[in-house]
């Protein structure tokens, strides 16, 4: 019923994440009555997307495809002693936010998930290793994400890395109260975190 | 600190209605882990999307640019004594689902907003009775929705129809009870009306 390029731009759309078809066709109706630019802009970007955008061979982090390696990691002021693990490549950027890591990063590509068809070897488990090895790592920070995967590969992480690195440090991130959450609202497991991990003041 | 054609991407897609920055850095974060295809796609839709689609210069309705005019005033099964009167384009596509209706219908292109700056002047009101004219129109239904812009713009509606057109019949939607809510969460108004309005049984 809908003009055949608009029903083509909503089932593209709706491909997206959390998208539904009420959404795509919002969003196309929108691109329809803004000025050409704006879809011209969106089009370019998304050709662009896949030609100038990598993951870095080392560290599995995005970067531009000009780049041999991330820049995160081929920084000479970035300690190569640290390796802050994550899951996804953009809870790098959640962490650089913070600007309080001098550390390199290395990204998982996921967690592991049963349910989800994903097992340790799908994981840059294995490279992870090699670096430790190869750059002498001291420090390797575990930054999963707190859900029942991420704890999973937490544990596992944890385990081969000991197995294989005696004396290696392995760290987490701390458990602990978030900004702005009062006590009432807390969940049983944060709270006693926070509690066992109390600090001095 | 992100690869640019990745912030290039997120800024496009942060355009869209009702995206702010997290949800764009999501869709193009998934876009980037996704096959190339599907940018590839959603690229190609775009750029089809202001060259493919045109706006009905009759009912301004949305149509194929290959279409003189919308299918849905050609047709010659649709009874263009009926003018079904909608703010947007897309309001078109949700009375056409109930397949209950054979008449035509007239985009307004909006409501009535003195805040978003819009006046009757540029709505396609001057087309509407223009057609009204052309037409022999004899029922228009006025389908504006139950906000505040479209009640006004109703009510302005009805009064120039009115006032050029004496034998004219002008109708609007039937307010009352959706389906699934019950009395207790309906409003005042929308009770008020259904109870106004009961239907003989």
């Amino acid at each position: 019923m809908l003009p055949t390029a608009l029903a083509n731009l909503i089932d593209a759309l709706g491909r997206l994440p959390g998208v539904g078809a009420r959404t795509a066709e919002r969003y196309a109706y929108f691109l329809f009555k803004s000025d050409t630019n704006l879809s011209h802009k969106l089009a370019t970007a998304l050709e662009e997307l896949h030609q100038n955008v990598k993951t870095c061979p080392k560290t599995f982090a995005i970067m531009d495809a000009s780049d041999q390696v991330s820049p995160l990691y081929d920084d000479p002021a970035r300690d190569k002693s640290i390796v802050l693990v994550v899951e996804e490549a953009l809870d790098i950027y959640a962490i650089e936010h913070t600007k309080t890591f001098h550390g390199t990063y290395h990204v998982l590509g996921g967690a592991i998930s049963p349910i989800d068809g994903v097992s340790a070897d799908q994981l840059h488990i294995h490279e992870l290793i090699q670096r430790v090895a190869d750059d002498s790592v001291e420090e390797v920070i575990i930054a999963t994400n707190p859900s029942v995967e991420g704890e999973s590969t937490a544990i596992l992480l944890e385990k081969l890395l000991h197995e294989r690195f005696g004396n290696l440090k392995i760290t987490r991130l701390a458990r602990g109260l978030p900004l702005g959450v009062s006590l009432e609202y807390a969940d049983q497991i944060t709270l006693s975190a926070a509690l066992e991990n109390r600090t001095k003041l």
